[in-house]
């Protein structure tokens, strides 16, 4: 667990789309994300007060987020010097990083020095039981997807949020190291030993209250060859109440497999659905969540009424149209 | 690869079940087991030359295999001074114990020392890809189950033996930690982290020539929600051209797993194959491997003949009646 609030590093970012953790972090836990900290020549800007270490310190932040992805994941030398004077300072630090903090013996001995953390999320720190499959108490929601990187965390995001401003009991339950990074906790499930990855998400969704919702950050998809394993993982682990498909409709292929088509959102449906049912015999699927951010307002439209007519189910963009109507479905479970 | 031929280390094995691993290499690859090497009190027998060290070097042994599982997984002090002998006088070691050889510093200081080799077959020695999906020559078999522990490996093991037996070339193709020792090759699946699972799977059944057959061990079960995601890596990533479904018809519930029921063998066909489509739409599945060794003989062959109905499928006991028709289906793809 990551100590909170936050100062985002935003180091030399060359544009916005490099500081996504950051964003992530601005827009889902905006209590947690009190500054940014930049060098210069960052052309990333989260609009937040800039600060240096000193002012973060005195604003309360307790982790340094590496909240910038950088060409290879390393830890450049432009960053090397605060990271340094962050530990001595007192600072932990959050990484997401794929050369990792640990692995660098000046931040490792800084670390050690000043007896502050260091996180690296890809890697989990939690020795995870083999799941037992007992059904556990509260509710939980599950996005899959037809293919990957199709919006599965920003809906489980977007739908958290809404809920919790309706006053509704909901927690985001991070798989991946964004969403790690975001809540300050969670389970890099893609780099959990193949027998405990039910486990590990059992262990992220844990008994809970009858009128609580874990809304389960969703990986991979059944129907993408590299990674369908641990969406299996997630589909048993989480023993989902709801289901909430995920699809980007301008997809030609399944992304990084050219000559793997997509399937339908009908076979997605029935495929997952039946899957799910093993672990928990009374889910459902209960809404879609479609990317429309390659389509025009008129052709999203378009192909958000397709989807409802055909499913029968509300089909909308969170990002585009907020996530109210899957939370409307979600509350009618 | 673990250097091959063996002396087959039993042990005080308390039983012939604890030296599963000793009989598997017996059984399977008769042309490894050069002998056997018991310790007092030993009640298990492979019925193979007993053997000292030196004995088992003068016939060609390269590698003592821990052919026994004992309390725990622990290396018992009776075992410790046989082992660092073996690595003094040549051999490595190989080992399917919880207990790693190489996390005992004796033993390590030993295979330092002697420049041998400790194969602790639990533990991945490969940097796997991540898969990428790509269709390969030659192919490929896979026994996928009810339920764990149906006789999945027995089953691919037998068809292997009959195929090699008719001068079919074919390869069974060890996913955990037995069928590795007994082939002296392949993945400890269950134990690879979940972003290589898939692409383990491919790493272990490469291009191969177009009349070649890989007889691909399964693990765990589409519907044994604690393991279900590393059956569909391998499910994907073996992209199989074949299924041959396994099931155990006593049984009452998942292993492991009370209040869990064992899917249909009709069930298991649509989900499995369904799924296993998506990586090889030519995929079939060819028969059914039942382990009847609950049933008397009446019982067993009405079993059979019920399954042979209901599925329109070969259905047969390897064990009980040979792997002949399994393979003969295979052969007819």
């Amino acid at each position: 667990m990551i100590e909170t609030p936050y100062l985002l590093f935003l180091g030399d970012a060359p544009d916005a789309l490099a500081a996504k953790v950051a964003q992530g972090v601005r827009d889902w836990r905006p209590e947690y994300a009190l500054g940014q900290l930049r060098l210069p020549g960052c052309k990333a800007d989260m609009r937040l007060p800039d600060m240096d270490l000193d002012a973060g310190l005195r604003a309360g932040a307790r982790t340094l987020v590496i909240g910038v992805a950088n060409r290879g994941g390393v830890i450049s030398p432009a960053w090397k010097q605060v990271l340094l004077d962050a530990l001595e300072k007192g600072y932990d630090l959050a990484s997401g990083l794929h050369n990792l903090l640990r692995d660098d013996a000046d931040l490792k001995a800084a670390a050690d020095k000043a007896g502050r953390k260091l996180h690296d999320v890809r890697i989990p720190s939690v020795r995870y039981p083999i799941a037992n499959g007992e059904k556990r108490r509260g509710k939980r929601c599950l996005a899959v997807g037809t293919d990957c990187s199709v919006g599965k965390m920003y809906t489980a995001l977007a739908m958290e949020a809404v809920m919790r401003a309706r006053g509704t009991r909901a927690s985001f339950r991070a798989t991946g190291q964004t969403g790690i990074l975001i809540t300050g906790e969670g389970v890099p499930l893609d780099a959990v030993v193949a027998d405990f990855m039910a486990g590990a998400v059992e262990w992220l969704t844990p008994d809970n209250d009858p009128d609580h919702w874990d809304l389960i950050e969703g990986q991979g998809s059944l129907f993408h060859v590299s990674f369908s394993g641990v969406t299996m993982a997630l589909i048993h682990g989480g023993q989902p109440d709801a289901l909430i498909l995920c699809h980007e409709p301008t997809r030609s292929h399944m992304r990084g497999l050219p000559g793997y088509a997509l399937p339908s959102l009908e076979v997605l449906r029935d495929t997952a659905l039946a899957l799910a049912r093993v672990a928990n015999p009374d889910c459902r699927v209960v809404g879609v969540s479609v990317n429309t951010s390659n389509l025009d307002d008129a052709a999203a439209e378009a192909c958000l009424r397709d989807i409802e007519t055909r499913l029968g189910l509300p089909a909308v963009d969170p990002f585009r149209y907020g996530a109210e109507r899957l939370v409307d479905a979600l509350e009618a479970v």
